[in-house]
């Protein structure tokens, strides 16, 4: 329920196992090139490197027994090749080589496939910054009443941090996601003298950047995708939380789409419940988890780690399966999202003007300063509460305010539509920011 | 490969419908037992409650929907109950009701697989600390040779904290794993007056204590169960990390038993690699990221939480799968294990007699103070290191320590034998508890 | 801001080094009863273990260079000490055997502290639950209004986990505070044939439990009282979010207390936010960050561990600070808070009656079976939010409901005073319990 | 004893206030340029913001009772600054800005004191790249011996794993220290039309660059900052654990340097404890645990959050100061350790030759390709293990080798020197990158 089908796929046994072979034909093509192995040799590899040969849950019998994949999957495939080629499998490599460059390749359809889903999430927040550019509703500090904002800005912000986490996850794809490659101890010893030059091939094959080193217990990249990630996810819980909040029943000013059999209760007949956004958010507090788990195993030992690097098999997978729950929950609830602006406005009224106390007190602290001002007002919002009375009624009463602003000048502290501020350009810049990643 | 098939199998789809429908029956027959459906009814509704009648992949279609399992489970279920029974699905119940206890009815199972894999952890450490019981090994503090101890009492350590385990786990799953019935809100409204009396009735058909009060959003028991696993998982890595750290090529005091394919390298023939408890040390990482997950997750709001219970849905199943895993590495390590007194008694030799530097100390103490004591032998030892002979070599040409120690009593000071102090009462006592909890 | 004074106090270098002279005046005296040291020597020891004695920041700066504090503080007291007696001091003990049991009596301290703010708390809730007894409110599931429930009830619930939380936290108190001594590897060969007589001692001078081994590295009982105290943290949090949920403008059924200078803002005069409840779900955020340090710690090679011991000392009292903030916060937020009666009231009516819903369902379902009943119900439920009518005015005119119900059961039904079930009860329940633990 | 006083001190209430301070400053004279207010008034704001006037106990007491320190900060700023200036104090802002660009400031100033640690360690660690090119040691994989390496190899790795950091950090600085200024709900209503001016004027006034949009609840720069800071704390735990475990008394490769004082243990005279590398792997497992209670903050509501921002005041210096630990314990051991290069040799031939197993088997698999070659090697390898010979000796007399090598290729191929691989020029490109960003 915490994943996407294509995110599981990418992460499953069978994924795994495909990447592994896509390594060993990529090696054997790079050996080849680099005049270690025959070609033929490679393409006789290559041609056997079809993950259907394979018997995937006996490859992971075995290896729970050996404590890596790599074993039997080396052994299984140098079986299959037939004749002189079988000679040179797996030439040189060691099982830490394979595995993490396996993974890295499934990260980086991992990281296509969120970027997909962000960029749908993104395309609606952009409409909405346009559409709603106008659209009154309150902003809300501590969950309490505090400033007119409109909808359009809360949506370009999500827009933003969207945008700008993309440009995160793309940087980390050009940077991060490369070839692993040093042979049992790091030292490439096993390719002789053409270590850096299988490695240079290697990655040309698999159109992946060759690191500077080689990083088996440097897990530096691993966990800086991982952060990326785990932000991406900690994003989509806070625009699912917004869109929770706003959903409330005393609220009501958002609400997922209808669809049958959608967020009934089996107890409740009137209810509708939040269910794709509850599970962006139950998705991001899984994902969530994993990064600590990542991040404490960077305390690899000397040249391949006792249980650190192997923790990293699960908790990737599920790290990019997790946040895929969630940026899909995201893309869910925005794509049917209802929206209603009347009960945005009537929101904003429903302290009577208090949302404007910070307008009136600026336009008063031009006269009295900041502080004065800010006390005169705070007294006035006092008798609104006490009294039941609008703020623009009690301000009709207050002779230290009369006396300094004029009925217009009050009229227009007072009006919310008055007091955006940026507003506008800061969707424009939201949408800009967008376009441009685009 | 973190997970046993058991553990995997306890918390599946399969598993966690097939509580769900132990639940739906067992409320039936609550029900009929306190007057509000017919008896007829319930045994019914009980002989519907047969997962194989359900289609599992469609009911989490659903699922995803409806964004709980509950909701076309139940409908499912009402649909294949005939006649006048199929009125009485789910009689008075909430979504949460029928969850929550189908995952404490698999929690117990789940606890109950832990302890037998612990079992049998602890006897073999309990043949150990007899076996071993006075072969000599040395104590290492911050990884240096500090004190002659025996390996029989460094599993009586393994094995007293295993047992201590055994009986918090016994605790949680006699106090904790209790039934959820509350109803939609939690007020039992649905059942009117006989709320409580159902709830009674329920615990019985379920062999679970009722709960002082409903828990829908007060997470204590599932928290404080997952704690009590996680620091399970915990120890198994301590214990695995010791094995690990013991069979260094540069220690070799023990080794995980040979069998074929196991532990080998892809690249590097002679590699006989740790399996086992590497296998345990990276499940109990995985184990321990759930623990924060299901902690921050506490934060449930009002009634029924958005994001965090669902959360559980995987991290409860994560954490008891993961924590298997680690139990069964270290199950699987132990009961194999090769141990090498000899080489043992060969590391303890290593330094040269510096390991008795404590018991010479303590010796002198007595005559000279603890602090003088202390900078004599401490120079000696510098001694040692400085010219390569041993500790007795040393003491031979030290006037100070000659003038108050005989012959009889340096050789007494520096024989590792006769410095164990209680160690043998302290593996006594281990065995004792260890008996106790059997 | 996010601790107490007392819990800092309890926590401080100070209070550390305090406590650490209190084992070494202990361990004097429970050696002189073991007829090891005189008890002369015991009685000037015990007279030198004065913190006012001692150079704090000296001791720390030392601490860091030898890596422990022990051994500086050792080194000053045996300076300290006159005569004969310096001889005697920290006989037979080791550095862990003094910090880990002065930590020991540090968080028996703070456990008695936070019982003591938890205690507070819980009189607050017990006293709502009989005044609120019947206060009807709207119950929140997934933040939609569900079904009435009185808010008696909800602070019968936040009672109850309380509660239970004290009850862990004093059997954690009793289980799991022990005593250290297991000297410099854990045979307590320092002391002989003495060892286990002088814990006796030790733990009488104490008054803590003696444990039944050492525990150096079986740090079992360290993480599971933080685990406990984790969990009051979260638990904390749960309240104090509740809380603010009940406190947004547009809810307004509760509000912390004022005071001068609490909860403005500096923009915005008419600002009254939440402060207490702030406090302490970000202080609660902060321990429960603790929890996975101390649990990922557990991994503590051989004798004596490197690094995850030593988090410890930092990560211990952030435990209990952040956790003492968390229930200063919310007891400063319950004792002072503002209940708002009529407007829970007017909430539970906001959504025209469409909270009585289930109970309307199962009014009919008698009549009907549980599922039609439901379809009905929920197509009566649809048009009271398409039409604006009441569910009462929308179920007057449909046939299939009052064919089944007489117009007094239709009241009846639609009555939330009548739809409380057992809510009379839990509340009894949850105030017996607290009476039980008083 | 996890931090260092430079960082402390960055991080101190009084470093927090002097930034808040700066920051007023500088608002106001960004406003003076933007016209909004007069250039005298921010002189005289100006004037003062000096730390020294400020009673930092009072106003953190206050503090506490408001929420947040920004607003008795202002209050008595306002109160200090004399005359028609005061009106002008923190005109337009709000808590959020000035507390959020605060912690940029000193954040800035944490990156800088962590990068001037790292350039220390990364200066020792290119000087042993170079020193220690030839010095053959084993490689160890899984805590087994695999291969020669050198330690001029290993050092490279560490060191090319600090440049790599030290870069990432540099661009966090350049690209996520960023002012914040969003007024009271994000919108600069406050500053009516020039709230995007002053920004650009504050943002070059502080030296910072200037966001996209106020960031008060979209938390993407904080978590990214530190979650750099948080792989920079997990990297120093990598190094420090090589070394601990390189300081082994098995092992005895490297050990921290010798100072009075250092190391020693209250109980055992010989001890000579790993001090500084201790104390970064504590520290490590500190910062770490901070990560993620920034991480799960990331979901704050609105317009600005209950609970995740609060809890950021504390995790982010905590994460700087703990992660100062970590990089000053690895600091204050490579540049004093003592190296022991005839250590190493021994040990690499502590196996009898058997870390030359792939290398033989690589010479042989050129004849009889890989798996074959792989399995006679293997047998041999048993043989050594058996019978005690070397694998020199065994080869002697194995057929199958013989046959396929002649006895000057078996010496190459079992000369640790000559299996090196590309350890040259990886060495080479760790000193490449490390001079590059110099």
């Amino acid at each position: 329920m915490f994943s996407t089908e294509e995110m599981s796929a990418t992460f499953s046994s069978e994924a795994h196992i495909r990447s592994m072979l896509r390594f060993e034909a990529a090696l054997a093509h790079a050996e080849a090139r680099a005049g270690i192995i025959p070609h033929e040799a490679a393409l006789s590899i290559e041609a056997t490197c079809k993950v259907e040969l394979f018997d995937i849950p006996a490859l992971y019998r075995e290896a729970r027994k050996a404590g890596t994949l790599a074993i039997p999957l080396v052994k299984e495939l140098t079986g299959r090749v037939e004749g002189e080629a079988s000679r040179y499998v797996h030439w040189g490599a060691t099982s830490q080589d394979v595995i993490d460059t396996a993974m890295m390749l499934q990260m980086r359809e991992g990281i296509d496939l969120l970027v997909a889903g962000l960029l749908e999430i993104a395309a609606v927040c952009a409409k909405w910054s346009e559409q709603h550019r106008h659209t009154l509703m309150v902003g809300r500090t501590l969950l309490q009443h505090a400033l007119p904002i409109t909808f359009g800005l809360k949506a370009a912000r999500w827009l933003a941090v969207t945008t700008r986490l993309m440009g995160e996850l793309r940087e980390r794809r050009a940077q991060e996601i490369a070839i692993q490659l040093g042979g049992a101890a790091g030292t490439l010893a096993s390719l002789g003298e053409k270590g850096l030059l299988v490695g240079v091939y290697l990655a040309e094959e698999l159109h992946l950047p060759g690191p500077d080193l080689p990083w088996h217990t440097e897990r530096d990249r691993i966990v800086k995708i991982a952060m990326s990630v785990g932000v991406m996810a900690g994003t989509m819980a806070k625009i699912a939380n917004d869109i929770v909040l706003l959903s409330q029943s005393e609220v009501g000013e958002v609400s997922e789409g209808r669809a049958a059999g959608k967020g009934g209760s089996s107890a409740m007949p009137q209810k509708r419940n939040p269910v794709d956004t509850t599970r962006a958010i139950a998705s991001a507090r899984l994902a969530v988890g994993m990064v600590p788990v990542l991040l404490s195993g960077m305390v690899q030992e000397h040249e391949r780690d006792v249980g650190g690097w192997q923790s990293e098999w699960a908790a990737l997978p599920e790290l990019f399966c997790f946040t895929s729950g969630a940026v899909e929950g995201v893309r869910a609830a925005v794509v049917d999202l209802e929206i209603d602006p009347a009960r945005m406005r009537a929101n904003l009224d429903l302290t009577s003007g208090l949302v404007m106390a910070e307008s009136l007190t600026l336009a008063l602290a031009g006269k009295l300063g900041r502080e004065e001002a800010y006390r005169i007002v705070q007294e006035a919002c006092q008798q609104v509460v006490a009294s039941g009375e609008t703020l623009h009624q009690v301000v009709q009463g207050e002779r230290r305010i009369q006396e300094h602003l004029s009925s217009e000048e009050i009229d227009l502290a007072l009006d919310p539509e008055n007091y955006l501020g940026s507003t506008d350009a800061l969707i424009d810049r939201s949408l800009a920011a967008y376009q441009k990643i685009l």
